[in-house]
């Protein structure tokens, strides 16, 4: 039996002072059921995708699952750090597949901003080993730093190839109203911004924001009489790989992230050379010139040619990250899985607007969580 | 197709300086594996179930999976306060029942005393509403206290039978080597011990607790050739129910665990009075009277009359938690739902040694998150 999905919403990203955590994860919830032409009773069950040490409100599918008014039907959350709205969406398939529901909501929703950067700095490091490597002062971009570090020993890459992924990404997000920065940047700037955590400079890393997106999922028969155009869910792939860094192989690739590539395209029996468009997960710039390698866009070592190249651009050979990617878009965690596969369902529609993928009939999408200790692998098409 | 448990491991209940929380889920999930015969190269997924702020570590299921050695199979977190393993066992049988995986470990895992007591207090505070009442300082406690002056008020319930709940659930924890509390207490003690929030004293309240319990589950097939004495997931249900108070009908009822076991008991088809034992949701005293008629062991209003007449004692007509319940075994909320299972199975095999029931062969878990925003209810057979 097929899923597909059938309705989907996306609220703007950015610091949103004007929203709690529930009224955040309401604007999607209804715009989807909105595009779905459902109302709320025909949703069997609400999964929640979210990081929840942000909030002041603990237990979130509590306080989402009340004011969307999706009591008494059963909600709980998923965690899986940044990808813990496709652990949301990997669920709900499961449930549907299962034949417990037949129509599932998954909300991702994230509110980073009622804590100062210093605060968020601290909790994502504790996202890495507490025990033996956040005690030495390991930040998240000390971790991509890392990466970045053995991508350029390993592979020759530099810090303006890194810079190029910036570049695109905010022309992408230029065209996409829900992104938190709406502009464009030069090579320059980018080169020029300061260092975070060195060679990473400010304009390598993405946003910290709030935001909230949503995905209705319906088991086959369903989802062809909601829809006139069900987006089924091809190929997924779920995978894992050690927390600690000193316990990984290898630091110029994450091993979860070629697994789950790997399961998602021997099910949807496709290869990366058949995609159209790939959303993949850029939280540093240098997490995406390694996810072109690992999802097999790019030999390993080359990812850093296909931006030389301007391969990835909306209208290159093979666009990817033409929403902004969370460069531009900005990162609310818990959102960011759910806003890939609203990207994906729209480009599959064809209502992308100017961010539109001439033809794009296989779309994939690549969401780590961490530092590559989750990552979900999604395969969509029309 | 249905789903059986093959494996089930319980580590030690209490304050648990001497491990962290991987460690503390490695204990139960080696001797579940024991349990069952199977190596980790069998497990074909681990979910986590876990309340996350009580830990300095975040993002458990990456630090877990690797100290088990679980990685690179996929993992995640399902969070749904003091429910959460009871969602992950929800979410492993979803998984199996769809095909996706043959076989997966379902790990509760809590370590609550890297914290103080008010810390503890004001974390919990917030898995009530916020935004409305959290700022009046309702703790946990305190939404308790409410529930047991209402029942008091509508039904008369007093002091004492609440005292006599903690009375029969220590004794019966005096038999279990993984309790908390393994010592008899007097009615004389429970009613004399100190105030925390009236009319709730000390003994009407569980114990904030370390550990870690885990649940091996398996399709069919794979169920009967794993096990000679596979138990039968027979009936699930899952509800919510609003977070505020304040948008509750009625507060001498759960009404997410009404509407939980009733799904429970028309997919095993069985009534409540078929039940040879129940282990239900006693974080405090009164919390065990109001399951008692949520889950229809007893009229509304006269879940008293139970434990007045000693009928849930072990030896009685119908045993409700016969390991010592929460107030007893002490209560590590993510860990607390599977450690319900694990009763349930050892129960059910015959293996519960002094605490055994005799002729145990329908049993009832319910267990619910925060309060009463999530439930779940599970029905295990032979």
């Amino acid at each position: 039996m097929k899923v597909g999905i059938v309705g989907i919403g996306h609220g703007k990203f950015g610091r949103r002072d004007d929203a709690t955590v529930q009224e955040l994860a309401f604007e999607p919830f209804k715009e989807a059921l909105d595009d779905s032409g459902l109302s709320k009773e025909d949703i069997g069950a609400t999964v929640i995708g979210s990081s929840p040490e942000y909030h002041k409100q603990r237990s979130l599918p509590g306080v989402v699952a009340e004011y969307l008014g999706m009591n008494p039907q059963m909600t709980y959350l998923t965690e899986a750090a940044c990808a813990s709205s496709s652990a949301a969406l990997h669920n709900a398939v499961a449930y549907i597949k299962a034949g417990i529901y037949d129509i599932m909501a998954v909300v991702g929703a994230q509110k980073m901003t009622e804590l100062t950067t210093p605060e968020i700095l601290a909790l994502m490091g504790r996202v890495g080993d507490v025990q033996w490597e956040s005690v030495f002062g390991t930040t998240f971009p000390g971790y991509y730093a890392m990466y970045a570090r053995r991508h350029m020993h390993d592979f020759g890459t530099t810090e303006e190839q890194m810079a190029k992924v910036a570049v695109k990404n905010h022309a992408h997000g230029l065209h996409n109203p829900n992104a938190m920065f709406q502009k464009e940047i030069t090579l320059e700037k980018a080169l020029g911004s300061r260092p975070v955590a060195s060679p990473l400079k400010l304009y390598d890393c993405c946003g910290n924001a709030d935001g909230a997106a949503c995905v209705i999922v319906a088991e086959e028969s369903k989802a062809k009489s909601i829809s006139d155009t069900p987006i089924w869910l091809k190929g997924m792939g779920a995978a894992s790989a050690s927390m600690s860094v000193l316990r990984r192989k290898e630091l110029n690739s994450i091993p979860s992230a070629v697994e789950a590539s790997k399961q998602a395209y021997e099910q949807a029996k496709v290869e990366p050379k058949d995609l159209h468009l790939a959303e993949v997960h850029d939280c540093f710039t240098i997490a995406e010139i390694i996810a072109y390698e690992d999802i097999g866009l790019a030999k390993k070592g080359e990812g850093s040619k296909l931006i030389d190249e301007g391969q990835t651009y909306r209208d290159g050979k093979m666009p990817v990250n033409v929403d902004g990617g969370l460069k531009a878009k900005g990162h609310p965690v818990g959102a960011t899985g759910a806003s890939m596969t609203v990207e994906a369902v729209k480009q599959l529609r064809g209502e992308a607007g100017k961010r539109q993928v001439d033809g794009a009939e296989l779309v994939l999408t690549h969401n780590v969580g961490g530092i590559g200790q989750y990552c979900f692998v999604n395969i969509y098409s029309r």
